[in-house]
């Protein structure tokens, strides 16, 4: 590989309930835990808040403290606490979480997820119970990083304060939760679903951008369809939310089933024709700079140094996934397009237009 | 009923000229107050701004300090004044007018409408001028509430901030205001309408929300269609723009027109099978939180505490609708399901998640 | 003519390669110089930066330099300099380019167009840069004008605060730039084009509006499509792109070819049936309000004072192209309609919703 690149991976931010009431109640932790292919997550999310039911929460951390170390899973793990900006004791019971996982996963997770946060001054009081953990149990400061959900109006408020104050802090990511999203601001569902809250995607990914910080797409929690008799994956609609969600420039969407998955681990990989377009496009924009122009026609589009920079993030993030997940790429690309992928020379001078994260 | 919420309800939000060149000049009026059924809508606002013409405002004025107390309104009466951010003699008559109201009529009205507001300096005059009239006149602070019209590019280039200063103020609702709006950005209407400023709706949404006020959508004026000789209501057009803004969590929609304010107060009410499908849904997920779960599958949807929340808005907001307007219910519902919605168990621990206003 | 009006013009704002590796290097610059009718543009931008190859950057400034004196273009000349809110040494090639420019060319250019800027600080930056420049050569303070290319997610994160530095500065214009914008988000073309960034649109005409300055929307670079052997203009994608931007009240568009020119030139301009629909209307409105209606049904529509501005708003399009591009207007509207939108009495009172900028 010519250059390296710090981008970081996260085209998937996979839910499990840490505790569910059944016989091994660890079951779909220790799924995720050990998923392989396309159904291995890049991040790995522990619930400890909505997805266990409340008298199963003692239970899912004592899961999580103790499968977790049990399994060399290759992605991050990022177990989701109990938290709310208007309770008190949700955020005790988060406050106690974030403790017990730092002292003894604090080397094993790379951060913990805070869900329902509101304003920035929630948010910096969440940054700093995961610093207090930190300096308890003798972790360097920025050890243990934090994302937070933004599903509360107060948040969506404060995007912008939040990301800048993520620009200088533990903070890695800024994940949507549409469904307490769309409860808090009495949002309906008229028989089609949802509202997309496209503005709200946009400013996060800018947001995101502009802080360097990942911009992560909420669930998409119609998971099957029952129709005459038969149920089935909604894997059509699935597919279109995270394909709206990859073109805005969300690095990764959320998936609350192996199958969700693998439909986002491929998503938000370019395909072959994109990769394969995107390399051609490369080489023949270098030769035209040789021979003195700024801007050339690559089959009717105008390209000049500004198109030549989504080229780039197309190479950029197939080099990265590759670094990470081999098997995928492997899998993905024919052995000949791959290898002039990685072989391609690319400027990687950090310049602006690039793909920030 | 099994709990009290405190939503304020404002489904429709409808204007009518103070006076009219008619022999009865109040009659416009007249008949906004005396509206009953379906036609009558939760605000009413008498309009002695664009509705009425220059030389019948001061008649407009006296129409309405004459007919209000007349008339026993089921719903909150809120009459819109005159006011602009760039013209300080349109600010002089509004400061007459307010003045004038909340003197002779400062018992029956819940508040006044202040339109053509400009950045969060000019909300704050109007706020103070409402103050003013409530000090001299005997009425305690914050008795006269305060609704504004974002209808200035700077209006909602503050929308933010204009709703963060209505968190600890008389202010009570955000309402669009389309038609101004697009002229001042220089919008057009291409043939195929006005723009509809779907980030804007959105943004006024959230900013409500985040700050406990009501959001307002604005009028549509292509009332009629005259087509082939034949002059007839434009039913579906206005019924789509009200859908869309109930999704998006707008509290409410502007009429100019008794039948708009029929579909209006219709929409903004839950369905019948919305209603039946959320009980059921609240009854079901109930069942699965006694068993352990925190997350189950209903007709192939997962359902959490997140999802919860939105089936128990459906309920509150019918709670509501019941409280104030039973004949709307009593006619919408059949006994069974209304009954069933009524003694329904709900948690009312003003969690985060649940609707706000 | 009744009134006049102080509408800026630029529906079009061409950029031009300052040099290209051909016998007469400054063949497009010459081009665009010398366009007339319906492709002459409002604003031509000799374009120093992406558009010209590094190694020819030099015989770029020297060629704007020589030729634009040369020339007597109707419209305005903002040459576009290097710039990047990451990159020092470019902003150091940006400030030599504007020293010569302003040296050499201060009473012929209208200003210069800084691209890549980033939060306020940087875009402050950039003004001081033309302040030095101004003051070194003589000029009067805000001479020069200073547009900036929103194409950074740090850029769009406080677009807000950059146009209200706009409000009493030298900022003229807020312009969109697509292309690096969405490579720097990493949004993604799937088969179907880049994104629309509809949020970042509706922002940008609402944030220029609020400070008085000009939005313009970004290029359309898919300037041809080959089929079969044949290659054609894509005419129909360009045009739709910039109906949008006018729906959404931009004030033009972004051109990169003599064709696009047309379009946009043409699309900005209201049709002939706008402006007699328009004309109509407001001579059918100022009769209602003599006989004391606020509000009046012109064929279904309800029309008020707020209405009645987007009418005018029309109009006064109308005579700033007139007064400036006379032959655009003869050739568009016949002689009838055009001298009655001419003659019609307006109010220009500067109020509240009427077209700013």
């Amino acid at each position: 590989m010519t250059t390296t690149t710090d981008i970081r991976l996260c085209r998937t931010f996979q839910t499990a309930p840490a505790a569910v009431p059944t016989a091994n109640t660890a079951k779909y932790l220790v799924s995720g835990l050990d998923a392989d292919g396309f159904e291995a997550p890049d991040w790995l999310v522990p619930d400890l808040e909505d997805g266990t039911a409340p008298d199963m929460k003692a239970e899912g951390l004592e899961n999580v403290l103790e499968r977790v170390p049990k399994h060399e899973f290759p992605g991050e793990i990022w177990p989701r606490v109990e938290w709310s900006y208007v309770d008190e004791t949700a955020r005790e019971r988060g406050r106690h979480q974030i403790d017990r996982l730092v002292s003894e996963l604090g080397d094993e997770i790379d951060g913990v997820v805070v869900p329902k946060v509101g304003r920035l001054e929630d948010v910096e009081r969440a940054a700093a119970v995961v610093a207090e953990a930190e300096g308890t149990h003798g972790y360097d400061d920025g050890a243990i990083g934090l994302s937070v959900i933004v599903e509360s109006a107060r948040a969506r408020s404060d995007l912008r304060e939040i990301a800048r104050f993520g620009e200088n802090s533990r903070l890695a990511a800024l994940v949507f939760g549409p469904v307490d999203y769309t409860a808090e601001l009495g949002g309906r569902d008229m028989g089609d679903g949802r509202p997309r809250w496209d503005g709200l995607l946009e400013a996060l990914s800018n947001e995101a951008s502009a802080a360097g910080l990942l911009a992560i797409g909420g669930p998409f929690d119609d998971l099957f369809t029952e129709r005459a008799g038969v149920t089935s994956y909604n894997a059509t609609e699935y597919a279109d939310q995270v394909e709206r969600e990859t073109r805005l420039g969300l690095d990764g969407s959320w998936s609350l089933h192996p199958k969700q998955t693998i439909q986002a681990n491929t998503i938000h990989m370019p395909t072959p024709t994109e990769l394969e377009r995107d390399v051609e496009r490369i080489e023949r924009f270098a030769e035209a700079r040789r021979e003195g122009t700024g801007a050339v026609a690559i089959d009717g589009q105008m390209v000049d140094e500004a198109t030549a920079k989504g080229f780039r993030n197309t190479v950029r993030t197939v080099r990265t996934i590759h670094r990470t997940r081999p098997d995928q790429t492997d899998a993905h690309y024919d052995e000949r397009l791959l290898n002039r992928a990685l072989d391609l020379e690319l400027r990687s001078d950090g310049r602006a237009g690039e793909k920030t994260v």
